[in-house]
């Protein structure tokens, strides 16, 4: 691995980030807060290292397999380090591990916090907190189209379907494909601003929850989360986006461009709405007969709780840790289904799991009938066996992973679900879970342990395992 | 499908299992029980009911694929409705479901019980209940040398590994094959009989115990399972043939031979050695920081608890449900994992596991390497790419039925742990679980549906799901 061209590209950004910490020292020089102060000195330091670490590097435009692995994980890595100086300074934990978890699920899009109560903090950090998110779903869509074609067949399916702005050769196009999908990203964000605000949501807010819901964050500017407008305009317009956050983001594209029936045509699109319409159909009638009085209060809340866990955002109405088992079930297993590939959602992926099925009724198939030539196919598309075989053993490192991280966190005395429900939660990236990080509660009370597994399992989760396992094994296959 | 050669073969195994009557009948004789009304009206029953299918049908030798299915499939629940005439007859149930939850229990080897007292009942009842584990136990070894192999890759892994009397060429083989594995069977089953008396367990107990070790189905004499006698000797000898009863027959055969290398040189009992080793260890450490005062205690009841999981015995010392979430998340963990492919264990199988791992890292060597020519090799056997996704395959499979169940059970209103214990205790053939239906407790709160489902759970488990499902299907597509 050629170290200092890696160096190269992680100074240029750090030098990004620090950049960008001159939005939130805006807002806190129009709100006159005492944390300009904080966000001058964490500016000055993450573009100074972000400087020396270029001078000390140099730059070229071919970068390899292992380099491209390496730069995403400790790029994400030092920017939640760095982007935890702000929250250290302004004085709102004492601790930088509790800094840093807050950091690294805002960049990894997680949402998960340690912060009991969000008006006391000042607009400048609510704000920094939520631009986190914001930068953090920007760099997963480059990161979707300039380094996860590269882990064999596991994005591949993606990019077969959709015959979007991302082409088969790709390398050549990365800037363009990424210009296109961030303008709808820019475009989804100022149009939901724009909602809310009209609402009567105040236009701080709205911007806070538009960087949140876009980016399948997650982080509010209120303690009781969504549920303290109360209101079932906003409700709705969060519902559409966390619906439109999740979705394949060349879908938007083909939409815009007036080809309405690419998104019918879709076959992850419409398993997805298959998914989330049958979500919300079991736990409404469950919440009706078991909760709620009222059906129009049971479809509210099943629709904003599902669409929120599936997108990954993890934003929040309601209590639903009180809700029935199999409301609670629900829920957790859409932790681990997630949103589309291509979007900023988390999650195994529902082409991966439309995938996985199919196979599976594949192999019954060819169990009844030997010898009958069977090919997988997505849509009008042959799936290639190589293909196929990593969708199913990132199934597995998935459900692997899972495992060993909830038995870890059960070994600090952790109750069965909670451990469960964090896991899943932030390998998924969605934020709150069950139990004691349940939807009313914080993350706050694990153990330092515990609260950097999580932040690694968050990391995981938002790379596709596959970069970051390959990132740490590579040294060990290479002797 | 040719009904008829179906028909015959459940004929002769109805036959069978009424012929097998005969020893709980003597049982009951002996013991000068009511039941032995029960038991002549079940024979005459059961073998009448074979008799007719097998008037109306003819024999062949040569089956097809769909037929063998179909055999298993229907063979495994109509002894189980037969099994549970003798309940119906003595009166300890008033509904059949409850009585056929039982028998399915019994000859799947799972040991799930919904009695609540076990002195309540009759010799000749425990007795039968018992030898339904044993007979079972003799099924899935005829099965799993005569139906498995057609399941593509399933079980080739442990054909390919092993190099004992299981044959490439096993059609014209089989007879003499499942007779090797009989004696085995036969040859624990008196031995661990022998020890047990010998250490002071009255001889019926001992017929019991051992019928439920050796079989892994893991019914006792006593409501209270093996803590009832509380003596270190028989929880040793236990412990020792829950081990053995979870590793591959053919290994035994290699032993008995003299060829002790085979054993140290397989792969999966390898792998099955350190998966013990490591949950007893970890499992005793946290049983002595925050269970027990005494490190033998912790140990003692560790090591128990563990074969008995990982074997998918289901036997208890202790109410395991009260301790730690660390040990009792492990011990959830070892539901899925269940003994070695060749035994009479339930569950993924060890063998699975250790090539999904292999098959994890390959997957990772090759996007460090994307050049490198790899394989996917088992000791010196290389696994063929068609075997391995049927591994994938079925562990993606295992976990759809996971979660669909578990999901289902919810439905009832039963809690998460208590749910998906439930259905990894019965989807791996273990028995009790966690919570609602722990060691203390039976299964018989559970509504109804709930134990029809739990019963469809033991079935599919015990049939490698694979054997189920493609019945199940077979119609469907041939349509």
């Amino acid at each position: 691995m050629r170290l200092k061209i890696v160096f190269n590209i992680l100074g240029k950004l750090l030098i990004f980030v620090g950049l960008a910490m001159v939005l939130p020292l805006l807002v806190a020089l129009f709100y006159r807060e005492i944390d300009v102060l904080s966000f001058v000195v964490s500016m000055g330091l993450t573009i100074s290292i972000g400087k020396i670490m270029q001078k000390f590097s140099f730059s070229q435009q071919e970068i390899r397999h292992r380099e491209g692995f390496a730069i995403v994980t400790l790029g994400w890595i030092l920017i939640s380090i760095f982007g935890a100086i702000p929250f250290m300074l302004s004085g709102i934990f004492d601790n930088f591990v509790d800094a840093f978890f807050e950091s690294v699920s805002g960049f990894t899009t997680t949402g998960a916090t340690v912060i009991m109560s969000l008006e006391s903090l000042s607009h400048s950090i609510l704000f920094w907190r939520s631009l986190s998110h914001w930068l953090g779903g920007m760099g997963i869509i480059v990161m979707s189209i300039a380094i996860l074609p590269e882990l064999a067949g596991s994005m591949q399916l993606f990019k077969a379907e959709v015959p979007g702005p991302v082409h088969d050769r790709l390398r050549p196009r990365i800037k363009e494909t990424a210009k296109t999908l961030w303008v709808i990203y820019l475009l989804l964000t100022v149009i939901q601003i724009l909602l809310l605000w009209l609402n009567e949501m105040p236009i701080f807010d709205a911007v806070i929850h538009a960087f949140g819901t876009v980016s399948t964050g997650g982080f509010s500017s209120r303690t009781l989360s969504v549920r303290a407008y109360d209101s079932l305009i906003i409700e709705g317009i969060m519902v559409a986006f966390m619906f439109l956050a999740g979705t394949n983001f060349t879908l938007h594209y083909q939409v815009l461009r007036g080809n309405i029936k690419a998104l019918f045509n879709n076959k992850e699109f419409r398993f997805y709405l298959f998914l989330v319409s049958t979500a919300i159909i079991l736990i409404t009638i469950n919440l009706r007969l078991q909760v709620y009085k009222s059906l129009i209060e049971s479809i509210r809340y099943a629709a904003f709780q599902t669409l929120s866990i599936i997108s990954t955002a993890g934003f929040a109405t309601v209590d639903y840790d009180i809700w029935p088992p199999f409301s609670r079930g629900i829920l957790l297993v859409l932790m681990f289904i997630g949103g589309s590939a291509g979007s900023t959602a988390g999650g195994i992926k529902v082409i991966r799991i439309y995938a996985l099925m199919k196979k599976g009724f594949q192999e019954l198939y060819k169990l009844i009938h030997p010898r009958a030539v069977t090919s997988l196919k997505i849509g009008n598309r042959a799936v290639s066996e190589e293909v196929s075989t990593s969708i199913l053993g990132f199934f597995f490192l998935y459900i692997i992973v899972f495992v060993v991280a909830a038995i870890t966190l059960t070994s600090f005395g952790i109750d069965i679900v909670s451990s469960v429900s964090a896991v899943a939660a932030t390998l998924g990236n969605i934020g709150p879970g069950l139990g004691l990080i349940g939807p009313l509660k914080t993350y706050i009370s694990l153990p330092v342990t515990g609260k950097l597994l999580l932040s690694f399992c968050m990391l995981l989760g938002r790379l596709e395992i596959y970069t970051v396992l390959v990132f740490m094994l590579s040294g060990f296959w290479r002797k």
